[in-house]
């Protein structure tokens, strides 16, 4: 993977941008307020009130909810505290945690035993496939936490009844399954019968992303309390209980106040879908459905050079004389960048044919 | 430690307000640019030149700077980066990392090997008579790392010639020293005689605290190239490398850009003097002399409950009749409040006598 | 501690010699049989059923028994596999775990908080007053199992009315309680009103050393089910599940079969004694009294070269013109050079006198 | 993989017996002699010698060796040792400590990634495309050391080209190789042109399998001075530092003094090879070719119950009405039993056919 830098505008990720104007504004407007520190303030209160009575209709007795600052720190974090240290964690082998993270799972002790993806999807089949090839014990580690990221890295995402699937799986072979929410916003915002409660009633971790959304930084963690015990020991013994917790606070009451989140991931998944129409429309093949935010085209190895120079963007994968390049649109990508890249394609085309 | 909540104005610790305002405007200013990701950024190669040019007077080929979220994760990266399995750290036992950071050091699996302190600072003359009872080898961790906090957890800060001092046994028996930055600020504020460029010069790693000066997150780490190699691996792998680390390099620039850091620190200690002097004057006794922005003022347990309606603090330790208490003062202390509970302090000592 | 080795015999520790002989029979006579490995042998279930139904009065419900090579693996595989990862050991200053293992403790993510100790041994008030000092969560590790040795490092051992109120701090306060009883057997043999079944009783873990009680290698671990799940998958995952188990099953079972283990140690104290008993009465001052196989004793600086070209033996500390050297007997030491020893010293004193 | 116990030869694997009788002896006749401890006995130092003068053809100072308990403790003390806390392992996916060592590696905080195999080998060109994909720094973690077995899970054993060659890889790409030797005798003794000289030359660390070729216990790392520092830290902090070490000195210094190890490496690899001729003869085709002392049988499914009431092995994998059976010859098994259980193989197919 090679990051072109050479041309203006960015659709390399959806992190390129500072914050949604109005989560600054929040953070100014609340600036001189004195606050208690590492979780307790009450910015972060309020968050987890809205949460809690209008996205998961769940009471703090039944969950937890944690805010932290990166998504390897969610990942780490959640997994460290519910595993025992033989246990391990099953993942596909396109998985975040699999190959983006460092070895920050394995850095806390735990395996991650690889299961093969599905259009970066675990599917029953391929999970309990796994799950029989590793009983050898105690020679092997113990299949304990099933992780999956949705939307996935490669922009799909789960049905309803895929998710209600894996669940059963999980509970039959009691093992605990854990959603890496990065890019749950525009998931959901793709996906009208999937809901936050809904993880809340088919998972036992899931974390819901605010980087990737629109916040500067931080992730809630939202956690079943049968496993939370302690959960803030582990929040601060890996350096992600920030002393000034009301910024992530701030950020989520007003992401989750009245559906800001949802509406900057509709705007993400429909600037997508745009360009997306228009690379199909113009004969380019998708090497994926485009489901979410994360567009993926082949492009002619002989266009490149001029896709390199229009915009700024991922080469995933070099395949028969085309590369696969990631476009990734966010809550912050302009329209109008959006409909000069458009039209740029289709002369590109025009020019060909 | 019992946290006190009753009273209006809080001088419970360091970081219960936001940010300083510039830096929320800078965040705002900057807010629309696009920019690369986990550390790459403008703002935060702009913050490393500001104090590379400024304030280290060194080049990017001698020290590294990295940001990261909290001074717990500034703490165990820089440790578990230069440390192999076997080696311990060596610190005194009101140190940070010994007592107040959840494990956080030992998670990443090494041994902190106590020395006792001199007002919250490790002496040469301590450092050497525990190094010689821990040469058992290989059935005793090997000591590698000394450890140290300026300003420290009692507010007393290190004199230039005790640094020189300390660095000397360092380097002749073979050890990597590393300074404990949270409140580098008002150490160096409260201390002509010593600059970042002396840090750079007598330490091997040393990290600069912005969140306990006016920032809403960050530490700057300021490492040594000779040991820091691979040093964004460990960031990454410990969930410190935010991917918008825009956000702590345009606070940090601004924190720098004209000295507002040590302004603000300068603040701090001043507000804390003139608390600690009052006390004085009023004929309560001081546990010690206040160095930095921390006042440990023994206050009569018969006046405590009148303390607890007026103000938010920490109780530190109980004592024969009375209790130590810790005042904080900060960047954000107005000092209108300090003024007032000056005037408090002076009418309950008349009322008393 | 420098150890001396320029004269004949030996009395630097319990393990210089082999196995008793017994067990080397023991080994030869079984050798030929085909066994299941990894701790499934049927010399290993012998062992165990010897233990629990001679020595343990238990079924093997209520208690498992795991066979590892070596101490320190018994130390760190009973902690690690009990604690979660921000859960803390509490040990006296002077345990092995704290000063003689390497860090291996930490090694495996976990703090040890130091308490005082009284001659090696913890009291329920320095326990309780170490608790009440680690109580500042979750900024603080949580303390969660209280490790002593018994025997402890200092040779002193718990009486049963010690042990029963450490245990009822432990209970009271929701810790568990692990016996280091790499010197078990001394300690057993020196305190009639102390049994196995007792270790059972009032403690959740314990281990009893062969290696320092006549076997090549190998300690026996006894915990309680009710945490001992999984506990082989600790045992394989730090390479302490031998493939051939059976060289511990064998010798465990010979140890105590008939009471082979109690009748060494018993040899072990009484040359302990002889040796004390001999330096009082030629005025030489004990640094502790002789309560099991380790004497202390203060020889003047003057005498030492004589002593060390006679025997082999630690200094322990230097203190006032006097150096205290530890001398260890154990199951193999030979009474001759037990009474040659005694006459020499005898001899020094008189010409000295 | 289920164990099958109700016959009575078992073929299920090496280390089934306890100890070639000349060790059992040596045992026993240095038995009262006193040694210092923690592989400083005189025994140890004999072994060591023995090596390098007859078998490695080093000095002390070109490479260490360390005896340790087990072959997991072998693995994880060689990796933990050399890599720093980002660097990871690269092994094919049917490595020992891919699969069977319950996560020992990832527990000492490092990733493994998997290659894919050939035969149960690593090829440098399955090894460089791997190293290729996972380059994304420092978002992946780095590749660092590679983990190969020889002879392999699958009874392969590396030529010396194949060896050269992905030693050329390694040093190309700066990566340690280190060999897992569990079963080196078996490889060596299949193998005319590779020594135990050429592992010193091609490799980084590799280590002799003891528990597999007839000791009771015990494994010789083989480490280069330039990347052994503190390696007794290591085994101490990983509980495999044995009071002992004698145990596995007089071991290894009877194995190697006179060829010991290659003689019942030889007679366990002709074992193998009877019984493979045997099975091809009656008709039954081999997972692989038989290279050392494991041999792998497709047996047709109806044939099964009878060749498990006949001897003991472990069904390795179902597969179209068939299923592979692993067989294991060691040092110990008896020539009068192969002959039988070959006649009895000739019996079966003639009934059948």
């Amino acid at each position: 993977m090679i990051v072109k830098l050479s041309t203006p505008y960015s659709f390399l990720d959806d992190y390129s941008e500072g914050a949604h104007p109005r989560l600054l504004e929040a953070l100014i407007r609340n600036n001189n307020t004195q606050q208690t520190s590492y979780g307790t303030d009450d910015y972060s209160a309020e968050a987890r009130h809205i949460l809690h009575t209008q996205h998961l209709h769940t009471t703090p007795e039944e969950v937890a909810i944690h805010f932290v600052p990166s998504g390897t720190a969610a990942n780490l974090i959640s997994i460290a505290s519910c595993l025992r240290p033989y246990e391990a964690v099953v993942a596909v082998d396109t998985g975040h945690i699999s190959c983006k993270e460092a070895g920050a799972i394995e850095a806390t002790g735990h395996k991650i035993i690889g299961v093969p993806h599905a259009r970066g999807k675990m599917t029953p089949t391929n999970l309990e496939h796994t799950l029989d090839r590793n009983q050898f014990f105690p020679h092997m580690a113990k299949p304990r936490l099933v992780y999956i990221s949705n939307a996935t890295e490669l922009g799909t995402v789960y049905t309803r009844a895929e998710l209600q699937a894996l669940s059963a799986v999980c509970r039959r072979r009691e093992l605990l399954l854990l959603v890496d929410g990065a890019r749950l916003g525009v998931a959901l915002a793709a996906n009208d019968d999937l809901t936050l409660r809904d993880l809340v009633d088919l998972t036992d971790i899931f974390w819901i992303g605010g980087t990737k959304m629109g916040a500067l930084l931080g992730e809630a963690i939202v956690v079943r309390r049968a496993i939370a015990e302690g959960f803030e020991f582990h929040v601060k013994q890996h350096g992600a209980l920030l002393a000034k917790s009301r910024v992530m606070g701030v950020q989520f009451a007003e992401l989750f106040r009245d559906g800001l989140f949802f509406e900057l991931a509709r705007h993400a998944n429909e600037m997508a879908r745009r360009l997306a129409e228009n690379f199909v429309q113009m004969g380019f093949a998708l090497d994926a459905e485009t489901e979410t935010n994360q567009v993926f085209v082949l492009v002619p190895d002989d266009l490149l050079p001029q896709f390199e120079e229009r915009m700024r963007f991922y080469e995933w994968e070099k395949r028969d004389g085309h590369t696969v390049i990631r476009i990734v649109t966010s809550w912050a990508t302009d329209e109008t960048q959006v409909e000069k890249l458009n039209q740029w394609v289709r002369q590109v085309r025009e020019v060909r044919a």
